[in-house]
């Protein structure tokens, strides 16, 4: 996605250790505008799968979620990290390993909201070893749900996750995917 | 807001402990064609203040915001809870006291993206106590920006946040104000 490239060119910054920060305009200052083409262009790239829900993570995913979501007309559920005491305990449970924080976290989804009947987007702001959006699919196996698309914005293409979802089967879609950076040379995108 | 309040009868359960969940369309999953609706109440209600930015909270605060600002054509900022690793040192910082989970936590809003340009329209999807907000209006004065409104989706009425902020003279406005609610009798709405 050009306009997405250009941004990130233009925008994100590049730390020491693989930090690509594009807070400006994605995970802390967000533009919604930039989001709702996002959100344009992952429904024409999943065109012809049918959706009933937009699965995401808190927190930056439910942005990108939401201006998902809406190009459908369909409900977001935003899995939650950690228990939270409100939650309820008719939850599904998965384990994400940040390697980030070098910590493992737990995410949970409500029972009521994804079941056998759904057939799921799974979208996420970055994807980089892929561990939170395997406890987003754990989840959705969990309900029975049908993981129809996955929908990511950047991904770091010099990490593994992407690669080892689209071997086994999944039809992830990444709207910029970054084959290297480094804070002196930026960044070179993977021809798509 | 009539839809609004409908949707909350329907679909709202009261808890012991003054607790209202929501959370099958606003706070886990989300009902994004109503928060649509929501955005574009708030526009209305907010008419004839100019707005650079809408700030609000993580997590469920998100959703509400990118589907207000989405009527404005501006940025959305979120301030984060806690200091993330990432976020960098050059933040507005503000400290929140929790009644849910009876305990203090960080607020953290980087200094790129808020400044005395900036006319802020805060939003939230709860107010009780009016904690939250009180540290992302906090926020708004440390970097000189003007608070033009605050809008609300619920309040709990019968906790004295909302009061406090009219008073000192904030434009605040709640879609639904709940008078008092409790398990066996359910909501009753104030009079708007």
């Amino acid at each position: 996605m050009k306009q997405l490239k250009d941004r990130i060119r233009k925008d994100g910054r590049v730390l020491n250790g693989d930090i690509l920060k594009v807070d400006s305009f994605l995970n802390h200052q967000i533009d919604v505008v930039l989001l709702d083409e996002i959100g344009r262009e992952f429904k024409r790239r999943f065109e012809g799968e049918k959706i009933t829900k937009v699965l995401t993570i808190e927190a930056s995913g439910i942005a990108i979620a939401c201006m998902t979501a809406r190009h459908y007309g369909v409900p977001v559920v935003f899995a939650k990290k950690a228990r939270s005491g409100n939650i309820g305990a008719n939850v599904y449970t998965s384990v994400v390993h940040s390697f980030t924080y070098d910590r493992n976290y737990d995410i949970t989804v409500s029972k009521q909201y994804l079941s056998a009947d759904d057939s799921v987007l799974i979208v996420d702001d970055f994807m980089a070893n892929g561990q939170a959006m395997h406890g987003l699919i754990d989840v959705c196996e969990q309900a029975g749900a049908k993981v129809a698309g996955i929908g990511i914005v950047i991904e770091k293409g010099f990490q593994d996750g992407g690669r080892r979802l689209r071997e086994k089967g999944y039809h992830l879609e990444s709207l910029a995917i970054v084959e290297k950076m480094d804070p002196e040379n930026g960044i070179v995108f993977r021809e798509q």
